[in-house]
């Protein structure tokens, strides 16, 4: 008997005719002789009809208030989908974040799980019912409900199944898993089976939206073996495991792109101690995050500093940034929006030198000019032109030959 | 200073607008130098839309997950609320039923307050905050929610008025007052100021339907003075109040009249001891509640027996007494769905007799045949043929002149 916990997001259970099939795909589950705890999103369409009902009322709706707003999606949606899984002859008890209890800090629309109790959990699993949890919220010291912010509801479903050592915990979305790339720009791209906690999260941060960081991040902590796959299907997905449950890493197991960036330089910086700090203070003083940055020494006591930021707060920043030219005595500050970070992963990078230089030869081949460079131990990361997007992520698809399954890694 | 609830329903918050429209109402009460608790219900329309969904999902919805989706309509309304104010720069904090904490018992759907914690509502109070709660929820022993059935936000408010010892309850709903009747059907129908508690209590439960009969109680049993007023006007609405604080009582404070129920007679029953047990214990078992019962006695050892039920068990105890007429050798069952009783309630009752003369005499001159009569201390109820409805409530108002304020009672 395996104890199996199985998340669904909001297009998974966005009318009461798809609960009610969500609900017969983990009693099948649960028939086959498994113990079932179930996550759920809001239906579909309700956090935004919530959040529109929000800024009627409030400019910058207060934070605490907004939790108690919005724990009312998923609220609904674990009610139904109880009642579903009773009109069908089986047990099921929904529970609130509050009812479990999933305790957090109160950092109210961001709030992070600290602990989770897991003994009226067990005491429903083990009298035979499915016990169906609201993704997304929790309670803090003040019992005040709080939410877990963007990917709250996969963030849940991994913390609740390490807190139980759970034997699986399956993420239902609507594409069937994760992907060497997009397949909207590449047709040859193909479905991963099995990747490492590590490439996922680099995956993650470089822009493919599958799965929320934070909970793979906790996944890889906790050791939780996580499933992606699709809601409206049967088929396997990706399992994000251990790198040593994976027998045959890949060179290159994923390429991602990220479009939301925009870059900025500072030319001919006199190159004096604590000028970084000079620069960057205003930036993050105003919640700007920076990206990649990159210093270039020039002649003589002159240095060029580019970084990368976020596209909406690019106005922002080239505001304050002109300001803090004039003030440290460089010459200017130019700017382009119209960039893209084309990036490779692969736990196989570790053991072989080589594929930053053929990623820099195939984006030479095609003619594509790099801006910046960044690497990791397992990726390597290029801003380009963004109309090059797409022809640099299908020839690096193509060069690393990611269409292909199980590409044996040659020992150096 | 004075510590005040007041209670909005549905349709006075039913958008976004009205809720800023409200809040503005309160703030205005506080900034007077008083201390406010506000008990709101679910936006007008949320209920219904989230009961549309549990029946899309089980026929016959669990209770108690049908309180978890129920509750969150309210949970909606108190954090736009406590947005509202916090717009408006002054402080708020809402709270749920289990935050307050409300305990009750665990009759999911229709559930009983047993107590209420106000110690959290004390410490917001006393910080200068607006408490806004939600109305018609409590939590039980496990911790589960509930909700206390129809008219349950006005009892959450009663509730609150009395664990706090307010000086006041103030209802607010969609019209201004109690008035002497229908004012659908009297255009003399006259606001009610003063009220008793014993009064209302008749006329609540006689067919008027402005305030619930459990928060009228409730506010008799703990004498919290409770207002009915309108959310859309400054005018002073109705108090209920103790007896004694109303200087000058009418001998009839209202007329109020019900088209809901249906009679029932039950021709020749052998007149024996038990007989009545035999007749009315198959109709109590299939939870068909009777009003009013007479017995009269015929020739011989034979009775007719006649009472009245809901006008929608009708059908159901006629089928259930035909069986009984049969095993206990009465002749024959009647019965009459187009009966409508009207009512004269008044205080002033007690201390004079002919009263209900007097509505028999108004009833024969308009040339009305009374099929029934029951009466209490402070009440008279007369069955009618439904279509002398209206004809018997003017007749009456005009008899005993409601249209006039504070008629004497003249002392015996």
């Amino acid at each position: 008997m395996a104890l199996i916990v199985q998340k669904f997001g909001g297009t998974s259970v966005g009318s009461t005719e798809k609960i009610k099939a969500v609900a017969r795909r983990v009693m099948k589950v649960q028939k086959q002789g498994n113990q079932m705890v179930v996550v759920l999103s809001a239906m579909a369409g309700e956090t935004d009809r919530l959040v529109a009902l929000a800024n009627d009322i409030q400019r910058i709706p207060n934070r605490r208030e907004m939790d108690m707003l919005l724990s009312t999606g998923e609220q609904v949606t674990i009610a139904l989908f109880a009642m579903a899984v009773k009109e069908a002859g089986m047990e099921a008890i929904s529970l609130l974040g509050d009812q479990v209890a999933i305790h957090t800090d109160n950092m109210h629309t961001r709030a992070r799980i600290r602990n989770i109790d897991t003994g009226s959990i067990r005491k429903h699993l083990d009298s035979g019912k499915i016990v169906v949890i609201a993704g997304f919220q929790g309670v803090d010291d003040e019992g005040d409900i709080t939410t877990l912010g963007r990917g709250g509801s996969d963030t849940t479903a991994v913390a609740l199944a390490a807190a139980l050592g759970a034997d699986a915990c399956e993420i239902f979305t609507d594409v069937d898993g994760v992907y060497t790339t997009d397949p909207n720009i590449c047709r040859q791209a193909r479905k991963i089976d099995k990747i490492s906690y590590d490439e996922m999260l680099e995956l993650a941060s470089l822009g493919a939206k599958v799965l929320d960081i934070r909970s793979v991040g906790l996944a890889k902590r906790y050791r939780v073996p996580l499933h992606v796959r699709s809601t409206f299907s049967e088929n396997e997905g990706t399992w994000v495991v251990e790198e040593d449950k994976i027998m045959e890493s890949m060179l290159v197991s994923g390429i991602t792109y990220n479009r939301n960036e925009a870059r900025i330089t500072i030319k001919k910086v006199p190159d004096q101690p604590g000028i970084a700090a000079k620069i960057f203070l205003p930036i993050s003083d105003a919640g700007i995050l920076v990206d990649m940055i990159i210093q270039n020494t020039r002649e003589g006591h002159l240095t060029d500093m580019t970084f990368t930021v976020m596209r909406n707060d690019y106005a922002r920043a080239m505001e304050i940034l002109k300001q803090v030219a004039e003030d440290i005595g460089a010459e200017s500050v130019t700017g382009d929006q119209s960039i893209v970070k084309v990036s490779i992963v692969g736990v196989g990078m570790r053991n072989h030198s080589g594929i930053a230089s053929t990623m820099f030869q195939i984006m030479a081949k095609e003619g594509i000019n790099i801006m910046m460079i960044s690497t990791s131990e397992i990726k390597v990361s290029c801003v380009i032109a963004e109309k090059y997007a797409e022809l640099a992520v299908r020839a690096l698809h193509d060069a690393f030959a990611l269409d292909k399954e199980n590409l044996p890694v040659e020992e150096e």
